[in-house]
C-alpha cells in the first residue's frame, strides 16, 4: 500500500504529490477504495479529506478520530503521513473481521494539506474537519497565482460548504495518529515505537548582526567590526541556550549570509535564521530572552548592531495524558517499552488539538531521516504500529475519555 | 592631478582604468606629459610601464627607482596607485627646479597592473621591470577571452622585448614608493605618514566542515552534527589566534557558505575561507599550524569533518631597515613621528625587492577606506609626503645604500 501511493507523483523521477493536484485525486481515489474494502462507509468533505465510516453502535455513537495526512513535500519520503492513513483502515479492517462491535464509531481521516507545500498555508483540511478553519486562507495562492478557492472548485469542491466539514465536539472522543518519528530518537533507544507528549512550539527569528566592512591585510584585529564573528558567537550560544534546557529544547542556526562576502574583505552584515522548538512554551519564551540578552552582550563587546525579529510563532500542543498512558499500555502489551518523546514536527494533530484530546504514536524509522527519498520505515515496525493501533482500540474504554468530561489536554 | 587622472575610466559613474585598456593609454600619456613638464626624458616599456628619466650624473650613474601604478579596481578610489607617481613626478620637478645635483639619477615609474584586475596575473608590469616577469603569464586571459599576449600587441607592444624592460641591478640603488596606508593606523594615531616595515606575507586558506543534515525539529541537541557551529567555532579559534600573535597578525574570515541553507535543517556542510597575514612569515606559518590543530580539534569533538587546503601563499617582503631609517628621518625634518607598520595590502615592491632594496611611505586616509569611492586621503596630507619625499632625496647619501654593498633585506 506504501508502494502504491508513493508512485503516485507528479513527477517520474521523485515523489510529489501536492494539495489539490490531479495527483491527489488519485491517492484520494485509492485510499477511498481501500476503505470501502475494508468494509468502511467512505465520503469526501469539501476540503477533499477522505473518510472512512465504521459506527458498529450506530451514527449517533461517539467517534474515534484516526488519521494522518497523503500530501508530501517536493521529492517526499512515501512514509510521511500515508503510513497513518493505513495503518487506520488497516485497523479497523481487523476490527471488522474479528467482529468487534465497540459502543462507539471510528473515522478514518486522510487529509490533504499537512505539509502546507502548494500554498502558503498549512492543515487547512485538517483545520476544517476542527472547524477552525480561516475563511480568508481561501485567497492564498499558488506558485502559479491559482487560489485556494479556485483550486477547491476545479477539485470539484465548493469552498461554501467547508464549515459543514466540522465535526460536532460532542460527538468526538479523540484523534489518534501514527506517523513516522522524523528523528533519529527511537532508533538510537533501539525501541520500534514511542509515544508523543506533545508538538513542540517553535518560534523562529531572522537575526541582522551589522559591522563594518574593511581591507582584510590593513585593519588590525583589535579596530575591527566583524560582523561574522558576532554571529558565530551569537550561533553558539544559540546552541549552549538550547542544552541547557531540561525539556528537549531544540535550536537550529539554518542559514548564514554574509556580506560582502569576499575573501579579503571584513564582514560587515551578517543575516542568519534561528528555529528554536521545546514542548515547554514558557522555556521556549525564556530561551528567547535568554539570547536576545546574549546577542546584545555579544554585539556591545564588538561595537556590533544587532536587529531581532521574530517571524513565525506556534504555540505547544500537549498530547492528552490518558492517550499517551493507552499507547504505551498498548505497546507495552506487545513487549515494548515506547519511550516518550516530543514532536519537534508540526502534524494535523495541532488543528485537530481545538476539536478533541489528541495522541500520538511515532514510528521508528531509519536514520532519522525524512522529508527525502531516503526515508525508510520497515515492514516489521509498521506491523507493529498496526498491531499496538488495534491493541489501543481494543482495549478502548468509552467512559474514561469522553471528552465532554475529559477536560481540556494537560 | 588626482583629480584628472580620477577622471580617465572606463565608465562615467565610477573609476575603473584597467591594465592595457584605451583608459590605461590614456592616463600613461598624462602621465609622460606630466613627466616632460617636470623636465624628465619619457620612455614605455614593453609592459607599458611609463617611466620619466632624469640623470644630472650622466646615465651610467646609479638611478633611485620611485613609481607606483596607475590601474585601479573596479569602481576605485582615486589615490590608490596614481598619488605615489604624481608625487614622484613633483619631488624631481621640484629638484629640477632647485638645480639640485645629486652623483645618481631618479626615474619615476608609472606601472599598469598592480591591481591584477584584469588578468589572472599581478604585478607584470614591476615584474618585467625587476627582471622576473614569468613569460608563462602571457597566456592568462581576461574575461573577455583575451590573452595578456594579445592585449600587449594590441596596447602597441612587443612581448619579445619585455626581457629588455628589466634594470641591471648592478646600477639601481633602490625602490622607494608612497602609498595611501588603505588602513585606519595612521589615522588612529594622529598622524598623516607612516613608514613601511615590511609588506606582510599572506595565506589563503578553504575551510570545508561536514556534518550531516537533520530536520531541525526532531534531532536532539547531543544527537547534532552541525556542521555551521562548527565553523563558528573555527572563526572564533582564527580571531583568537590572530589576537595572540604579537607581530600583528591579521585573519580574516569573509566568505561562509552554508549548505543546506534551509530555516529548518541542521547545516550539513560549510565552505568558509580564511585570508592570514603578517609581516612575519614564521608566525603566519606557525599560527596556520595551530589553526590546523585547533580545527581538527573542533572538528573530533562535534564529529564533523574538516578539509584544509591552502590556495595561496605569498612570502613576507621585509622593507629595508637603512631605507625606513632615512625615511623617517625626512618625516622628522617636517616635524611628524612617522610611525612604523606594516603594509597588509600588496604592492609593486614586492616584485621590485626581487630588484633592489625597497622602502614605502604611507600616507593617513580617511576611514582606512580604500577600494571604494569614498577613499580619500587630504592636500595637507599629500602635500606633507611630497616634501618628505623632497628631503628625502636631498639628504640621501649614495655610498651608504649601493645595492652591491647593502647586502639583502633585513
Amino acid at each position: 500500500m506504501i508502494d502504491e501511493l508513493g508512485a503516485i507523483s507528479a513527477s517520474p523521477d521523485h515523489l510529489t504529490r501536492l494539495f489539490l493536484t490531479p495527483e491527489h485525486r488519485r491517492a484520494a481515489d485509492i485510499v477511498a477504495r481501500w476503505m470501502a474494502e475494508a468494509g468502511l462507509a467512505v465520503s469526501e468533505d469539501a476540503m477533499g479529506t477522505v473518510r472512512g465510516h465504521w459506527h458498529p453502535a450506530g451514527r449517533d455513537a461517539p467517534r474515534l478520530l484516526i488519521g494522518s495526512h497523503i500530501d508530501t513535500v517536493v521529492n517526499a519520503g512515501k512514509y510521511d503521513g500515508p503510513m497513518g492513513v493505513i495503518l487506520g483502515i488497516l485497523a479497523v479492517q481487523e476490527m471488522v473481521r474479528a467482529g468487534f462491535r465497540p459502543p462507539y464509531g471510528i473515522d478514518v481521516l486522510a487529509f490533504g494539506d499537512e505539509e502546507g507545500t502548494r500554498f502558503p498555508t498549512t492543515l487547512s483540511a485538517s483545520s476544517a474537519v476542527a472547524g477552525v478553519f480561516p475563511p480568508a486562507s481561501l485567497a492564498a495562492v499558488d506558485a502559479e497565482g491559482i487560489s485556494l478557492r479556485d483550486a477547491l472548485v476545479a477539485y470539484g469542491k465548493n469552498p461554501d460548504e467547508i464549515p459543514a466539514a466540522a465535526y460536532d465536539p460532542g460527538k468526538v472522543i479523540a484523534y489518534v495518529e501514527a506517523h513516522i518519528e522524523q528523528g533519529p530518537v527511537l532508533e538510537a533507544e533501539g525501541e520500534p515505537l514511542g509515544v508523543v507528549t506533545a508538538i513542540a512550539g517553535a518560534s523562529r527569528l531572522s537575526v541582522t548582526v551589522t559591522g563594518e566592512a574593511g581591507h582584510a591585510g590593513t585593519v588590525p584585529m583589535r579596530m575591527r567590526r566583524d560582523a561574522l564573528l558576532g554571529a558565530s558567537e551569537m550561533a553558539l550560544a544559540v546552541e549552549r541556550i538550547a542544552k541547557a534546557d531540561p525539556h528537549g529544547m531544540v535550536a537550529t542556526v539554518g542559514r548564514m549570509h554574509v556580506e560582502p562576502g569576499s575573501i579579503n574583505v571584513i564582514p560587515s552584515r551578517v543575516v542568519f535564521t534561528i528555529d528554536l522548538r521545546s514542548s515547554s512554551d514558557m522555556s521556549r519564551r525564556e530561551a528567547l530572552t535568554r539570547f536576545e540578552r546574549e546577542a546584545h552582550r555579544i554585539a556591545d563587546q564588538r561595537h556590533l548592531g544587532v536587529v531581532i525579529s521574530a517571524f513565525h510563532e506556534v504555540a505547544t500542543v500537549p498530547c492528552y495524558r490518558d492517550l499517551q498512558l493507552r499507547l504505551r499500555n498498548a505497546v507495552a502489551d506487545l513487549g515494548h517499552r515506547a519511550p516518550s518523546l516530543p514532536s519537534g514536527a508540526g502534524h494535523d494533530g495541532q488543528a485537530m488539538s481545538k476539536l478533541c484530546p489528541i495522541g500520538m504514536l511515532f514510528v521508528r524509522c531509519r536514520n532519522g531521516v525524512s522529508h527525502n527519498p531516503a526515508e525508510y520505515t520497515s515492514p516489521d515496525d509498521m506491523g507493529l504500529a498496526a498491531a499496538a493501533l488495534i491493541r489501543f482500540i481494543e482495549r478502548f474504554q468509552l467512559p474514561q475519555l469522553d471528552s465532554s468530561t475529559g477536560g481540556a489536554p494537560t
